[in-house]
């Protein structure tokens, strides 16, 4: 039974009561965390999402609510009006309420509980699934509630940072249109218009661009994103952007106001000083030494490019892979040399997922003699060389890969982290910063047979590079950058085209007729005849960001109700089935193969 | 052809110059609003969101610059160097910066502009269809510049007061389970599981009182919501509002929050106060004294039930309506005794549009005669008792209906409203805030044969009118609320059910089956089991909140990218075809009336 809260008015959350509120009377509620009967004293430990509060019940002339608190259970929701006193028992140091005790003379059981499917604690080792079915439930625990507070404290923050920057907020449409360009949007059917779908957005790049034709001058919005992909561990169907967009910029103002931005949240949030600037690095650099375009730089064990010291070894491998116009490149795992054949065998598989076709080696032994799955190819002479060019010493292992230059740096940028993994050398207390600049403006799809856009079709290609569009356009770089956490794009953007006619000329080069690039982005092409100021912008991943700050593993951890794999909610069971005569009203029927 | 703006970087927006800066030197950049050679001098309007700076190109040392600058057309975009000045010429009171002028030594076109196809000008005079089709240049107006600029800082202020009150801001899906109750849903078809839909939300309530279960505390959020309805003017596929939840809090609680909240958003936007405590009226009192259950309180002109008075008089419509359990009610329009025939007979074509089978009048003349449609059945003493009920007085005009009650209050709450209209005494400056509280839980539906929720099935009953749960359901007031201002529900909210017991009763009443009940809301009737605190909650309709505090008349001026009335978007053509493809791996075909 279910008793009123009528005449009681909380006074504190449980967490905010200290040594300071010693003699107030209180009144405190929440959810019973446990209660323990010790020789007709009762204590329960009363927890809401400030903390956990112990209350005690005692003495002779409390008989009936001692009794009453005797029967409560855990989750039970009551509320007490007691006194603050200092601990009578032992001070608990893991609380921050671990001093006092609130010696209660009122209770009232505002709600019951049945015994919940899991228990509500930190470091929950229910499976997943069974918390999510129960999400609000496994909502309770302390890990989720900080992991959600930190949320809203990140886009708190976020939202006054921005607004003191002279950036306004503003809301663009959730039903757009649908384009075919890019990943698959979700539909949402029209009624009025049967036949006819919306799109969800897969992000307001359009309408945040329009925005600066129309004079905004600094947009923001922290918005819900779709796409309907096939998810992995870390995507969702719907994902939340930092999105902003600035008139009348070039890269270094785009730079100078997220530097500002985020040293604030990891200043506010985490008492972390992020030092500025934050270190940059051109595309080019970020793949030569550390084989990847969000290198984790909270470690060395750079890519070295030993091509010229090998090419003219008789080892095929490498002498092939030149040929071919590739390259060869190694990492050294510092002190690593003693590694098992069987561990450095489980390495070559890792390659070879990432598309190697192998993995040499060589292993330098502390007295100086060199393992080598090569080393029956190479001259004494050239090993040596090839030794001194990795800067390998007694102990270390060298490992090598030839191939063309993609799949090289793929497979040793993979490595260098798997390793670093193995080692154990990051540091997770580390956070480290970096802007990676001047991205190709257009990458080549074997599939498609022709050049994607690496960034967006919008995207603004260097002035200097633009002499090539049309002889050597994977040449072009791109007024295009990223931001890296370590090793996480945590967000990325670009100075955008707002001159018609290079905007045509990308439509292009991308393979767009004239019709296509009208009937998709028309509006686009249109808006800019009119006046567009120079301008930029950048997203950031809210759910990665937090995530990475909270040190979690998935973004379903910092996501109040987030669905699995199969784009599913388990708690709301969602999606579900709805009535024929809605599909009707839709001019929808279900498809069925027997057709 | 496009310069770029290289070497430059803006120092100010137009607008944030003034006399303060008199002889610095400064860049300016933005769309041109006009230029005038004036005997080889060039006077530019230049302007940006925050305003308009005249720019002067003059001097023999400029000749090239002016000459460009004649050349300068309405729109295009351009940078400027220069020194601030005195206005040389008249200052220019309408502009902040009207006592100032900037003479430009340099000058770049950014961009530049075809004619637009109608003028960039406040209270445009075009017709709105063309505007939505051209919406970024339809934004550049300055007056929906303001209106977006103000939405803005409501949101801004909205978060940081709510912040501030302990509330935190949680994002609930997007993607969420369609119900059949209530209005119609926006599907979204799931690739992973053909023939299931996602459902948008219409609110995320089920969501926010489930983080409530989950011990949030206080939950806000500014959330887009969808309803796939028929539109009416001040309707939109898409709309936000300022949702929240709090726990362990009674009316009160509630009313206090948003009361400052209120507060706040009008002094700080508005240089309003809003006079608090705001006046409260039960839902009775409202429909008694205005006919609405949202009463524009800025004047009076209230209902009088007279029915005391007409029950015995010969007069065949009042004596019927009486003896069918109706009332007869009237309205005093003070002064407005002259009204000429057609006008008044306009009056009962409009009482007629809202139910009423007639309008009973009298119009008391200067010389106390009094001419009426009903005065014939009346014995002079009848009319006279009627009269002096109603307060009447030489020059006034009494209006009355007679009916059941709801037509009775729907008819003279509108007409009140019209006669104030037409008489012109409603004040546009004055903001008249009013909680209406206790309104029925439930209203009758004949279409239906059965109760429906009046708020929605989550609200709380009065305690006091449980006991009529069965006996007479209709008599159960609720602890709803709604916020109304100048005669516009602007939010609403309730306490919610938190007890199991209740809620399984209120569906019964509600004519669910338990099995409905559980498809459609299992998983809130399973969360309850294990310990809900007390809770409650408010919602505003943000669109129409900032569109009261712009004082437009249309939602549509203060959203970015709104939709036309039949949910399409003028400037994108949403909703738009898809590929057969796409809607194949949704498990969907298009349904043709022939088949």
């Amino acid at each position: 039974m279910a008793e009123s809260m009528k005449g009681l008015k909380r006074t504190h959350r449980c967490g905010e009561l200290s040594e300071k509120n010693i003699g107030e009377t209180v009144t405190a509620m929440g959810w019973v965390q446990k209660n323990r009967n010790k020789g007709g004293i009762v204590f329960v430990d009363l927890r809401d999402r400030s903390g956990i509060l112990q209350i005690v019940f005692e003495g002779e002339e409390n008989a009936v609510v001692i009794e009453k608190a005797a029967k409560l259970r855990s989750e039970f929701v009551i509320a007490v009006v007691g006194k603050v006193e200092a601990r009578s028992g032992a001070v608990n140091e893991n609380l921050a309420t671990g001093g006092i005790e609130v010696r209660a003379r009122r209770l009232r059981i505002l709600s019951e509980s049945e015994t919940p499917p899991f228990p509500i604690e930190e470091n929950s080792k229910t499976k997943e699934e069974l918390r999510l079915k129960y999400r609000y439930l496994d909502l309770r625990r302390p890990d989720l509630q900080r992991n959600l507070m930190m949320r809203s404290r990140v886009a708190t923050l976020t939202r006054q940072f921005l607004s003191e920057e002279g950036f306004l907020e503003i809301e663009t449409p959730i039903l757009g249109k649908s384009t075919p360009e890019g990943a698959r949007d979700y539909l949402v059917p029209s009624r009025i218009h049967p036949g006819s779908f919306y799109g969800l957005p897969q992000s307001p790049q359009l309408f945040k661009q329009l925005l600066m034709c129309s004079g905004y001058d600094r947009y923001f919005q922290i918005a819900k994103c779709f796409r309907d992909e096939d998810l992995r561990a870390d995507r969702q169907p719907e994902f939340t952007q930092i999105d902003m967009e600035l008139s009348f910029v070039d890269v270094d103002d785009v730079i100078d106001v997220n530097e500002g931005l985020l040293a604030k949240l990891f200043k506010e949030v985490m008492d972390i000083e992020v030092t500025l600037p934050i270190q940059r690095m051109t595309w080019q650099e970020a793949m030569d030494r550390y084989g990847s375009d969000k290198p984790d730089t909270r470690f060395g064990m750079e890519l070295v490019n030993v091509t010229e010291n090998v090419k003219d070894s008789e080892f095929v491998v490498f002498k092939s892979a030149v040929e071919n116009g590739g390259t060869v490149r190694g990492i050294n795992a510092k002190g690593q040399g003693a590694m098992p054949r069987k561990k450095i065998d489980k390495l070559v598989d890792f390659a070879k997922s990432y598309g190697a076709k192998g993995l040499a080696y060589a292993a330098i032994q502390e007295d100086g003699t060199v393992k080598s799955s090569f080393a029956k190819f190479m001259t004494e002479e050239e090993m040596q060389d090839l030794i001194q060019a990795m800067s390998g010493e007694p102990g270390d292992l060298l490992l090598f890969a030839a191939d063309i230059n993609k799949v090289v740096w793929d497979v040793l940028g993979n490595l260098r982290l798997e390793i670093a993994r193995q080692m154990e050398i990051l540091d997770k207390d580390e956070y480290k910063f970096l802007w990676v600049t001047e991205f190709p403006l257009l990458e080549w799809s074997d599939e498609q047979n022709r050049f994607l856009a690496m960034h967006h079709p919008f995207t603004m290609p260097m002035e200097e590079d633009w002499q090539y569009i049309d002889s050597d356009p994977g040449r072009v770089r791109a007024k295009a950058y990223d931001i890296v956490l370590n090793g996480n794009e945590i967000g990325g953007g670009s100075i955008r085209i707002h001159q018609n006619d290079i905007q045509e000329k990308m439509f292009e080069v991308l393979g767009f007729t004239k019709e296509q690039a009208h009937s998709q982005f028309g509006f686009l092409l249109d808006a800019f005849k009119y006046g567009v100021p120079p301008h930029a912008g950048l997203a950031y991943g809210l759910d990665r960001l937090v995530m990475l700050m909270a040190k979690e593993e998935s973004i379903r951890d910092v996501m109040a109700f987030p669905k699995i794999k199969d784009a599913s909610c388990l708690m709301t069971e969602a999606p579900g089935q709805v009535d024929e005569k809605q599909l009707h009203e839709l001019g929808l029927e279900i498809y069925k193969l027997e057709k």
